[in-house]
Parts: C-alpha cells; sequence; structure tokens
C-alpha cells in the first residue's frame, strides 16, 4: 500500500471504529481491531475521547488479550497508562504480561506508586521480575530502555546449531545480530544471521563472529545509546553491566523513538514548555505546564520596567521619546542572533558535531560573524535614523553602536550559556529559548541607555 | 569497547593522527586510517583543517581507494564534496564508483553542475547511470535517498534457492528483508530472512511471503518515509514507482539520518538561520545566512519606530511615559505564548500526533490554556502596577486587559499561522521562531497603545 492511502485509510478506520462503537456492534468492532497494524494504533487514540478508548481496550482485554496487549505497546507509555489506569488491577497485570518487558516498564512507570506495586506483585513471578529489574536503572538509562529477551550464544556453538537454537525460539526480539558470550554470560563477539547461513553447519560461531562488539553499559545515558547506533548504522546494540555481562539488547526502533523524543524534547524545552503537554489532556494542566517560562518573562518584564524607571529619573530618556521607540528592534536583533548562536552550540552538542573543549573556536567564530552583520545593520540604521528629523545627529551613533555592541554581546552570551550548561551537566537547551530572549532583552536595554547616557550627556 | 572509551579514543586517534601527518609518515597514517571505523571519521574530519583533509584523502585516494571510499561516504555528503572538489576528476570518479550509489549521489548532487557533469561521465556506465538515475528524483523524496541495490525474488524460488541466491550477492544492501516479486517487477510481498531458514527448504517463497507489504512511492516525501518507518518498527521499506514497480529500499540507518537532519534542520530555522550552517565553513557565509529573519527584525524595528511615532504624535505615550517600561514584557510574554502554541502545532503535524482538520480543536485548546494564563497574569500585572505612585489607577486596569489579550491573540496566531502554512504546503516551521516573534512585538504593541487612547483618553 502507498502511503497517501494508508493516511486515508487511517481517517476511514477511525470513523469505521467510531461508528461501530456507537452502535456497539462488538464483533465488527473486534474483527475490526484484529485486522489493524498496531503502527496504526496511536493516530487514532489521539482522537478519541477518554470513554471510547477506555470501551475500545476493554472489549479487546475480554476477548483478545494479545492483540490488546499489542496495542498498549503502540500506544505513548503514558497515554496506555492513563487508559489502563481505569481497569481492574488483575486486568492490567495480565494484560502487561503478554507486552515485552521493555514495554510493560514503560507504561507501569507512569502509573501512580500505589497502582505500579499492586499491578507487579500480581503478574507472573518471572515477567513481574523482568519489570522491576529494568525499573531498577534510572530513567533515560541503557538499563531502562532495553529488551532482556535477546539471544546469545556460547562461541563453541556450531553455526547448524545456532539456527536450530534460533527455530526454538520464535519470540526473542532482533535475531538478526546473535550475540556470543562465554560462560560466565561476558560478551565476546557478534554473528549476523547472514553470515550464519553462508558458512558450513559444522563451523563453530567462534570462527566467524566480530569480536570487540561495540556495546553501551546499563548506565549509558539513551541519547548516548541513539548516538552510537546511527554512528555505526547498527541494527541493535547489546548493553552490558560493569562486568561486561551481557544483560539486553535495545533494537534500532527503539532508538528511533529515542530520537524523535529527544528532539521534541527540546523543541518544547525551547518553546519554554515541557515534554508532558504530549500526553497532557486538560488545558489547566496545560497552562501550568507552560508557567515557568512565562514567569521569567514575568521578572524580566518587572526588571526592565525597574531600569526603565531608574533612567527615567536620571532623565536619559524622557527628552528624546523617539528614541524609546528603537528599543524593541535593539533587544529583538539581539535575541535573534543570540537564538541562533544557542542553537549552533545545543544542536552541535546534540549531534556530536563539536565537543565541548571547542568552546573557544566557536565562541569566536561566533562572535566574529555576529560582528560583521552588527557593523552592516550598525551602519544601515545609523544611516537611517540620521535622515529621522526627530532625532538629534548623535543620536545616529548611539543608535549605531548599540546595535554592533548588543549583537556581539548576544553572540557571545548564546554561546557561552550552553556550553555553561554542558559543563556544569545542566541540559543546554535550558540556556536557549526565552530565558536567552529574556536575557537579551534586559542586556540590550542597559547597552542602549548607558550609550544615550554616554554620547548624548544633554539629551537632545 | 564501551561508549565512554570510545569517545575517549576518538580523542586520541585525532592527536596520532595529526602528529603522523605533520611528520608525514604515511605508512603508519596509512595503517591508522585503516583501523579505524567509518563511523568514527566525521567528528574526526570537523575538526581538521582543509589542508589537512586533503591530504589524508590524498594518500587514501593513492594507496586505498576502497577505504577512501568508505570515509567519503561517512561524511556529511556536502562535507565530502568540498573535499572531493580539489582532487582530479578522474579520481573522484574511480573513488564514487566505489561508493553505493545513493552515497554518491548525494555527494556529486552537492557539487557544481559543471563538476558533477565531468565526475559522471567519466564513471563507469552501470555505476554512473545508477547515480543518475537517482539524481533525477526531486532532493528529499524516497527516489533520491533510496539504494538501488536490493534484493529481489520471484515468487516460484524455493526457500533453499533463495538462500543459495543470497550467497552469491555479497554487496547487496539489507538481506534482512527478502522481497517478492512477479515477473514484470511489480512487489508482490516481503519474507524476512528468519522465516526463510525456518522453514523446509523445498518449499516455495509465496508460500511464507507476507503480501500486501507497505510501501512508498518515488515521490514520496523522506520525512513520510521515516514516519512510516518508525510507525511500524522497520528496518527497511521498499520503495515503488508508479506501475507499484520495485525500484529500490530505504534502510532503517538512512531513515535515522533523515530524522535527524529534519530535526536539525527545523531547529535552524527555529533559529532562523539555515541548515547549511553546519557544513558553511567561511565566518562570511555564515553570517549571509542568517541575514533573512534578521531583515525581518530590522523590518519589524522600523515598523515599530513608525507606529511608535505616529501614538508619539497622538500624545497617546509622552504623558506616562513609564508606561512605555511595560511594553518589552507585553511583547515578550506574548511572543512566548505565541511560540509555545506554534511549537505544539509544528511539532504534532511533524511526528503526526494530530492531523489538519483538527485546527479548530486545538485552536481552541490553545486560546483557552492562553486566557488561564492571561487572566493570572493580567490580574497579578494589574495589581502590582496599581500600586506604583507614577501611575494613574486606570494604568493598572489597561495593563491587565493587555496582557489577556495579547496572550489570547498570541495563542490564536502561535497556533493558526503553522497550519495556514501546512494547508498551503509552506513549510510550517517558518510560521514559528523569529517571524512570529516579530509580528507578536507589534500586536502587542498596537493593541496596548490602542487600549491606552480608550481608557486613558486624557492621558494621566
Amino acid at each position: 500500500m502507498k502511503a497517501e492511502r494508508r493516511d486515508q485509510r487511517s481517517a476511514v478506520l477511525l470513523d469505521s471504529l467510531r461508528k461501530l462503537l456507537r452502535r456497539g456492534a462488538n464483533v465488527h468492532l473486534l474483527n475490526l481491531l484484529q485486522r489493524i497494524h498496531p503502527g496504526d494504533i496511536p493516530p487514532i487514540f489521539n482522537v478519541l475521547t477518554e470513554t471510547e478508548s477506555h470501551e475500545v481496550l476493554k472489549l479487546l482485554i475480554e476477548k483478545d488479550l494479545t492483540r490488546a496487549a499489542d496495542i498498549a505497546s503502540a500506544l505513548h507509555p503514558q497515554t496506555a497508562s492513563e487508559i489502563l489506569s481505569r481497569f481492574e488491577i488483575p486486568d492490567i497485570s495480565r494484560l502487561l504480561q503478554l507486552c515485552s518487558s521493555d514495554d510493560a516498564a514503560e507504561i507501569v512507570a507512569s502509573m501512580t506508586d500505589e497502582l505500579r506495586e499492586h499491578v507487579l506483585s500480581q503478574m507472573r513471578r518471572e515477567e513481574g521480575e523482568e519489570v522491576q529489574d529494568l525499573l531498577s536503572y534510572p530513567e533515560e538509562t541503557a538499563g531502562r530502555i532495553m529488551s532482556p529477551n535477546f539471544f546469545a550464544l556460547s562461541e563453541e556453538t556450531s553455526a547448524g546449531d545456532a539456527i536450530k537454537a534460533l527455530r526454538s525460539k520464535p519470540d526473542v526480539e532482533m535475531v538478526f545480530y546473535l550475540y556470543v558470550v562465554d560462560s560466565r554470560e561476558h560478551l565476546l563477539g557478534v554473528v549476523s544471521l547472514r553470515q550464519l547461513i553462508l558458512i558450513d553447519p559444522g563451523t563453530p560461531i567462534r570462527g566467524i563472529m566480530i569480536p570487540n562488539v561495540v556495546s553501551v553499559r546499563t548506565d549509558a545515558d539513551q541519547e548516548e545509546v541513539a548516538r552510537i547506533v546511527s554512528k555505526y548504522d547498527f541494527l541493535a546494540v547489546p548493553v552490558v553491566d560493569d562486568q561486561n555481562c551481557l544483560v539486553g539488547i535495545i533494537t534500532v526502533d527503539d532508538v528511533i523513538d529515542v530520537i524523535r523524543d529527544e528532539a521534541t524534547e527540546d523543541f518544547y524545552k525551547l518553546a519554554g514548555t515541557s515534554e508532558d503537554e504530549r500526553v497532557q489532556r486538560s488545558v489547566l494542566g496545560a497552562a501550568k505546564l507552560r508557567l515557568p517560562w512565562l514567569t521569567v518573562s514575568l521578572v524580566e518584564g518587572i526588571l526592565v520596567v525597574s531600569i526603565f524607571a531608574t533612567y527615567q529619573k536620571w532623565d536619559v530618556i524622557t527628552k528624546v521619546i523617539l528614541m524609546v521607540g528603537f528599543l524593541p528592534m535593539l533587544a529583538g536583533m539581539g535575541g535573534n542572533i543570540g537564538t541562533q548562536s544557542a542553537t549552533i552550540v545545543v544542536r552541535g552538542l546534540a549531534t556530536g558535531r563539536f565537543a565541548l573543549k571547542e568552546i573557544g573556536t566557536v565562541l569566536f567564530r561566533e562572535m566574529r560573524i555576529a560582528g560583521i552583520l552588527g557593523i552592516g545593520y550598525g551602519v544601515l540604521l545609523s544611516g537611517a535614523s540620521y535622515f529621522l528629523p526627530e532625532l538629534p545627529p548623535t543620536a545616529a551613533a548611539v543608535i549605531g553602536a548599540s546595535i554592533f555592541l548588543i549583537m556581539i554581546l548576544a553572540a557571545a552570551i548564546g554561546s557561552f550559556l550552553p556550553m555553561i550548561c554542558a559543563r556544569i551537566s545542566v541540559d543546554p537547551t535550558i540556556a536557549t529559548g526565552p530565558f536567552l530572549t529574556s536575557l537579551m532583552d534586559i542586556v540590550g536595554m542597559v547597552v542602549y541607555f548607558e550609550l544615550i547616557r554616554l554620547l548624548m550627556p544633554k539629551g537632545i
């Protein structure tokens, strides 16, 4: 099927699903739900109301628990956990037993502590323990997102036996790579399924395995995992503990989710809100998430008003009030070039394009770019303002010089702040977005008013 | 090897490489270059000077062309093309012949038209034509990024023959999925390598293939391709022409590059600069890329000064000059909440979280969030300004009402603009970033001054 036709189909699916729900045509509804690809489910559930989602899942839990588990795994974990929380604990536990343990761990992690404990205690021993093990690793680490259901072989196994072993394990993940371990589970190497079928069945896999396989530690940050998988074009990466024992694998589809989530998280942070808005259903809740950065604007506003009042008291701005009209532009240009520098740095650090120790080079480069632009715009604007009859000639000089200074300062602050954040292990994205813009408003204002004081001591 | 050790190794590699380059120790240098994983190459080349990169590649082209091709493929295509452009045409052609044709196409696409033609004409017939075919598709489409070296079988083939066929083609990409076609190359289905080894060698693959395989058309946008691969957790997706004939495949590692590149592109656009900055080496060039959005600030500034001058002429602002001091905060808050709404919409459209037809729901939701925040901040600020002795009591009402109005307007504009852009097929990211902030500065100013005119007709 073509992509476009699929998208149309998604809308058609939603319509039929709602119609069947309204009519209570459970047999047809079940039939429809069993035919949908789990990948098509999330967009549909994003549109359904809470009651509708509940009804759909209720039907599946009663009639086809495996399908219910597939669908819960396909949803955003927080969405899944919200919908599931409205069911009876034994139902939740039975459903999660059928999810892969990394999906189940993500879902229960979003539940209240109390509910999570109850749900885990009612799961089958083995599955419950696997989930609990994953939850023992910190969020956003390799240990937390790995799947403990991998396929590992001893180095003595022959290629033929390896294939036989594979046949007996239909539910392990990602069998295109087979990991080789010694008797104490230490990771020794990797064999691809392709190599396996190319050689004589009698050959021990020790002979064809690639040693020195790249692995990640359980405590590696998920962004680091994503960086490695994309850098080396892997389909999966093995996860080892501090003894180099193989404890799980992370497959490329999970890595894609990490990359998307991290990018979304960064976009939201840039805009001064939180990733939780994706799944936050209430308007009041969303408003609360946006409060912190708007409060930054508020504090900025109070600072600006006080600085403004001070300069007014000093008679700096009363005489040529039109000059105040240049303030938004000066602040805006500073904010923009500052954001540009910060974006280069933040994105450069995120994609591994440059390292922290290159701070000097980047800073100098950004300041030169800003310098060139500052001279250009400075000359342009002071030229233009020279011909404004309301302004004295010195005003042109003040405006030009302000633009130049503000832009260089903005580039310096914009590239330096995220680096400082990264150095002290604070997310550098924090230093972009609303905070930087607010800071540049204030810096721009003070530079401008100070230059007026300096170069136009008598007002006009 | 652990991730951390790998990063350290990267720094060590760079140091050794430079040392060997300076000493002209070519034998050791070659040996080092042959041992580095191509995935480790890009960060090193990002730091090397142009001359150093040239020397490294020159040595490899002379001594180990295959390795040179691997390294060129691993680099960002624009970087590779810049470095290669300094070599003789026959050398470039010989090297590109050894790259996979999708990589070669990406590299020559960044060259000047003249150089590209010469390079292509000197490549071996088959490879040159493959690259030319890929280049005939528009940029950022499935046809442009696909690999034409896939593995397809007739539906009559038996599982055993399929495995034999696989053994004879060591250089095709992604053999974990085998596509099944009819005699006229129409895509019929897909078989996974895992299924293939599980069944009796005599079974025809028709019996085990999954029919109705999801495919993309050559003209599908690369973002759409990425969305499909990540939605269905594919390792590769087949590309078909308008006759449903299989013409190529796109593997998950290329999809990861697309996701990363598109995210970076969006971040850069948000900041009002272009993705080309990633590979732009000159400061002047980078400055030029940032001009357009700074010019938006400039135009905004000119508008603001004229609007300011008009209201000054009408005596709206001269009497209570301190009220002008509230302007940056009002504009800032509008800009921030507008950016938040726009980000929700842009990211929602990009990740497929909601569809264009939900515009009404999203708009209403954003306006309600802004309304709640507007009432909160409006009451807070008008309360605070009530106690400022310099301001008349009506000023408090004006400030409170402005905050409320500006925030609702900002949310409406911020969520509506990207939707309009998406509807008319303009990148919605354009409507976020500097343009929105500038627009909100002006809207905020006019709302504020109009409310002053309306509620404070006599000034103080």
